[in-house]
């Protein structure tokens, strides 16, 4: 078979050499996602299975669906770690920050950092960085395959989590022929699709559901059907019994409409505001929108977080941007027809 | 490379020999979904390739979401058949009744069957059935490939649709390594999964977000929290501008729910009542209830029609019917432990 990652190849088995004989631990973002807890135990697991001493940790809890990409798993928390001299490995995370100031203070100089983000500049001593792959676990698979390495059917798993969650069910651009391929040599290997889409979607709370009512009830429309804004007012969690974590993948919704370019979701947080915007198309640069108000992320996924501003004062003021915005593409795209 | 599908290998190749010099159409079941527009259409468009005359018929009109996946295909409805001598192919239709009567009294010895539904009990000359597949579609790209026929990119993308489709993104049982591998060769081949995401899931009608917020607010909970059900009440179409098609999908929340085995939807349709159920674990056999209303279906997803009945004494009638189900579930596993 190819290889999946030649790029990567000889760097990456001079590195498993110089882990023999460490103490490791394989460290991820704060407000872990799949694809931050896929990778941490499929790299731990299979580290384990080299005879290396390792275990993982994060700084917050694992959310109720994707405990299943943890099964038996060593997983501490800063607490948790314990003392002398600790191998630092990071996965799926841009920067140190990403998993929180303590764990940086701890590994000022990190061993390894495995990633797909195009922020990461390479802060450890090996780097393993490919931005094109849709996930970190889709580079952990790929590089586990092509140095056979033993990859159980719990690390199998968790991969597949990490991957199929990056990737937004293989909807989002990231997904290549590479992640299929991938994907099939995990199932080979224990990897169940349908088992980790029963976790990962179908253990809604009826709050989330709720909110999810809420939301679509305050949905309307801007910049003639072209935006479509949804709000949570201040108390919404109480009411519905939820918590901020449940706001993930609301905007989609605002932005799933025909004819809808920009999706929004405003969030009143107490006479503070928290916003999402996301596009269709890159071209609407979301994050230019962002920027004016302090805010930022990519082309077609910003956010933005606003003190002391009421929302019906927000809201006037971000649909003029993104008004403005919106004319000045067209202007754009009628000038190059 | 190994054949996908090594037991058609043989009769599809006298298949393709067979269909030398015929006027062939490809046809497919009415109210159409991805996998049968998609098959309908990669079908055709490689039978074109290999200098066939062929279009595909349809007795429905091809749903917005789903025309990304015909193209430039020539796609005819009854009406538009030319007259004469033509061979029937039958594409992802269990019976030959599921592409409607009009068709069938054309057609009433057809030529060709390739499906996927347990139910197909093989009513052409030529059969090609496999239950184990995810989709019409899946069987489809895997004959095209062990017989090396040229898939351009629009077939590859049908094909994708027809996959995608069926496998509910890749999230239900029925997707298997065979799926990805298969996936990954159509990728090679022009498929792009997230523009048919855009098109699939980026395309709801405001209506059908108010449909769904009108659904969400509607769930109620019965049986200790293992059943959810949410209700459509008569008018509702008319008041959110959509119509019964939108009601796809709905069901699939209220079974969302952690806690919840069965999800129910009930329909007011004037005096009668259309119900969905949908369970989580085949054990609970909603078939079964289902039969009690003169319903149908498999054990996780089923559907009745009841005439000259209220929504109130359905609903409870149908609560009881549950009810009694989950208990005898539940005496039967303490029974087996
Ligand atoms: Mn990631
Ligand atoms: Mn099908």
């Amino acid at each position: 078979m190819e290889l999946i990652y030649p790029e990567f190849y000889d760097r990456f088995a001079a590195f498993l050499r110089s882990l023999e004989g460490r103490r490791v631990v394989v460290i991820s973002h704060a407000r872990p996602d799949g694809d931050c807890i896929g990778s941490q135990v499929a790299l731990t697991r299979v580290l384990r299975a080299l005879n290396i001493d390792v275990i993982c940790a994060n700084p917050d809890p694992v959310p109720r669906r994707i405990q299943f990409a943890v099964g038996d798993t060593p997983l501490v928390n800063f607490d948790g770690l314990p003392e002398g001299d600790l191998t630092a490995i990071y996965v799926d995370c841009a920067d140190q920050g990403r998993a929180g100031e303590k764990l940086k203070a701890r590994f000022p100089a990190p061993f390894a950092n495995i990633d797909h983000h195009l922020s990461n500049i390479g802060f450890a001593q090996h780097n393993f960085i490919d931005v094109g792959s849709a996930a970190t676990a889709e580079i952990l698979a790929g590089l586990f395959l092509d140095h056979h390495l033993p990859i159980d059917a719990q690390a199998a798993q968790s991969l597949y989590a990490g991957i199929a969650t990056d990737t937004g069910q293989f909807r989002f651009n990231s997904t290549s022929r590479r992640t299929f391929l991938i994907v099939a040599e995990l199932m080979a290997r224990g990897a169940q699709p349908a088992a980790a889409a029963a976790e990962l979607y179908e253990r809604e709370t009826a709050g989330k559901l709720d909110l999810l009512q809420r939301f679509l009830a305050s949905l309307s429309y801007e910049c003639a059907g072209r935006v479509c804004i949804g709000t949570l007012p201040n108390g919404i969690y109480a009411a519905t019994g939820t918590s901020p974590e449940d706001v993930e993948g609301l905007v989609d919704y605002a932005r799933s409409i025909e004819g809808v370019e920009i999706g929004v979701l405003i969030e009143e947080q107490g006479t503070a505001i928290k916003a999402s915007l996301r596009s269709k198309d890159p071209v609407y640069r979301v994050d230019r929108i962002a920027a004016a108000f302090n805010g930022g992320g990519h082309a077609c996924a910003a956010g933005l977080n606003l003190r002391d501003v009421t929302m019906a004062d927000f809201r006037s003021r971000l649909v003029a941007a993104i008004d403005t915005q919106i004319s000045a593409v067209d202007t754009l795209k009628k000038s190059t027809l």
